[in-house]
């Protein structure tokens, strides 16, 4: 895959090298995304009451509503350390924060990689400065701190959105690393997302929750939670630009919620041993709630992912996942098409041509599950991949 | 797998034999359980809100308390069928209690097999006088009647407890059928339990479901909710014996117990594809609720079944599964061990020795994962499988 470097957004500097907790010299194992000036700052964070070390720390310092930089290493997650790991992930920040000439307040961090493991501060203490010394404000750096985040990925993960405010040019662009799929130690799902508009930590808050919920929280591979799971959004105001009024408000809702949506597609293209990525669309429920409970109870069965890996259109393994789900309904409240095929109509099955519907789902890596409902104007989308026997060999021979 | 028959108690007759709802005349599909006289009935069925035609009739018929019989096809679910399947399911009871003289409301009825196609009622109009005519109160004729319900079980499941209560013998044997496993149409649990003791309906309401809650309720292969699942209890009476005191009731209910959890541990002892079974005991928790949370989450999770057949003692994925089950707890108050083995202790990884505990996964196909809290007494026994690309193949190759 080819991989054009997008833009960074101004008053940033970044940056991604290897430093050593990855083995092999090739790969980057360090990234630093600095802001200028303070930065306002949001973050929303795993759910999981087991997290790591970075996320109790970074979870702490989000809610001053400003920050200079995050900075990331990949090879370890620093989770499930225990004090230690907490001091390990504080003196990371201090460090930074050292070579930057701030607080280590200042500084969030997150940490990807094998679980249970200390940090090696060794290569860590000579990464930093070298990391600090390679700042540097272009989209090349950009793509190196993208490398520098990676962990399975096969590929660094950015999205942008370029458009103008108030007559001023602005920029959104984000990394991410890909999530559990492979994950021989439970990859983690990170993102940094940088933008040059100037937002308020309010703003920066409710649009990064709004952007998460349709993105990020809408992938799933296999349903096991990360400890580790961070998205950071940064706002330099470098662009000069802000949200003057409801319009501007929703036009950059849009393109946050872009950024997200297209990193979060990313997560899935990635998803090593998988042949499909699934795309499931639930519409007419009650609340969003509803209609989230039923994509998501679709997309982690794993007879519903086998049936695509096999190309069979085996509706009932979908239509009885929608049943156990936690939604009052009536199997007469389901409709489910598949790649536009009507299958199965009202609590139905239609007559359809099994060996051209598998054929389609054969011939294609996308596949689109559509489950329609009678039951109010909510609605969802979803994404998630197939399960093969690829994804098990990689998971299984994986030895600690 | 070498299959001894088991007793069959008191009063009942059973036959199973081929007519024609499976391709293969080898394959017995038709099974039926009776009681000379009217048993006391108790049945326990899925919460799929998605669930076949003899779900809805049987769980219509069973608080009725007392049942003649059950007659079970395999082959066919009889669900998502709509009306039709609903007034199939009657005909077939219907037309048992025209050949056993009763009611057609004194016959339950359950179907296995594919999904969404209308039963072969010719087959069945044939058949059904041939298994009356073939019931037999013989050792041999109840393992006719597990053979019937088979699908993609490798072998009849059958468990039995001999005893006597105020001096007389009783028997409590029953059969079931595996669970979603491989099922390329996502097969069905289904059980059925017979007994000679006499009970109300209510204590047979209140002992089947305590024994379901701590078997069948405590099995999972992937997380799938079947929309067949069914265990009916008759009770014959035929051995003179009651329940007369609390002490006849604690002993009955611990053979009744025991007959449910070897059926369920059958189940996933016959889990295609699965390399190991795997014992999970969650232990002092405050409710039993939150302790069945965490084993399920722990069962469920991708990440945890392929590291057990990957050997991989990756206790992170454990540990983490944990931390999203819903229960309110800290890091803290987290002991896993594996196979005796501690590997985390109080929040704290502990030292271990990786290749032994990989070689104790290897060299055995039962693994226990025990995980030990401090915030209560409420326990929980849970049995699942690992994940095999095998799995994978078996349900991906299967085409509708």
């Amino acid at each position: 895959m080819t991989v054009n470097a997008l833009p960074l957004p101004l008053g940033f500097r970044t940056a991604g090298l290897h430093c050593g907790v990855k083995k092999d010299p090739q790969l980057f194992d360090l990234s630093l995304f600095v802001s200028d000036k303070p930065a306002t700052a949001a973050g929303v964070f795993t759910t999981n009451l087991v997290h790591g070390a970075p996320v109790k720390v970074s979870r702490r310092r989000v809610p001053r509503g400003t920050a200079r930089g995050v900075v990331i290493n990949s090879g370890n997650s620093n989770a499930c350390t225990g004090d230690q790991g907490i001091a390990d992930a504080e003196w990371m920040t201090a460090e930074v924060a050292t070579k930057l000439g701030c607080a280590a307040d200042d500084v969030l961090v997150c940490s990807t990689g094998v679980i249970g493991r200390f940090l090696p501060k060794d290569k860590l203490a000579a990464g930093i400065p070298k990391v600090v010394d390679a700042l540097a404000a272009s989209d090349g750096a950009f793509l190196d701190a993208a490398r520098g985040i990676m962990t399975t990925d096969t590929f660094p993960k950015q999205a942008t959105r370029v458009g103008s405010l108030g007559g001023k040019p602005v920029r959104i662009s984000g990394v991410c690393k890909g999530a559990a799929m492979i994950a021989p130690n439970m990859a983690t799902m990170l993102s940094v997302i940088l933008t040059d508009v100037a937002l308020t930590p309010a703003e920066a808050d409710a649009c990064l929750r709004h952007a998460v919920d349709r993105s990020f929280n809408c992938i799933s591979v296999e349903g096991h939670m990360s400890t580790s799971d961070t998205v950071i959004l940064l706002a330099s105001g470098a662009s000069g630009a802000r949200l003057e009024s409801a319009n501007d408000r929703e036009t950059f809702q849009g393109w946050l919620d872009g950024v997200a949506a297209d990193l979060a597609q990313l997560i899935i293209r990635d998803a090593e041993g998988a042949d499909h990525e699934i795309e499931i669309d639930v519409r007419g429920l009650r609340t969003r709630a509803d209609a989230y409970r039923i994509a998501k109870a679709v997309a982690d069965s794993p007879l519903v992912k086998t049936a695509i890996t096999g190309a069979d259109p085996n509706w009932g393994r979908i239509v009885s996942a929608v049943g156990y789900a936690g939604v009052p309904l009536a199997e007469s409240d389901i409709t489910l098409r598949l790649n536009g095929l009507l299958l199965y109509q009202s609590g139905t099955p239609t007559p359809f041509n099994a060996a051209e519907v598998s054929a389609g789902i054969r011939n294609n890596r996308r596949v689109h599950i559509d489950l329609e409902f009678p039951l109010g104007s909510e609605s969802v989308r979803f994404w998630t991949c197939d399960l093969t026997a690829e994804y098990v060999r990689l998971n299984a021979d994986y030895t600690t």
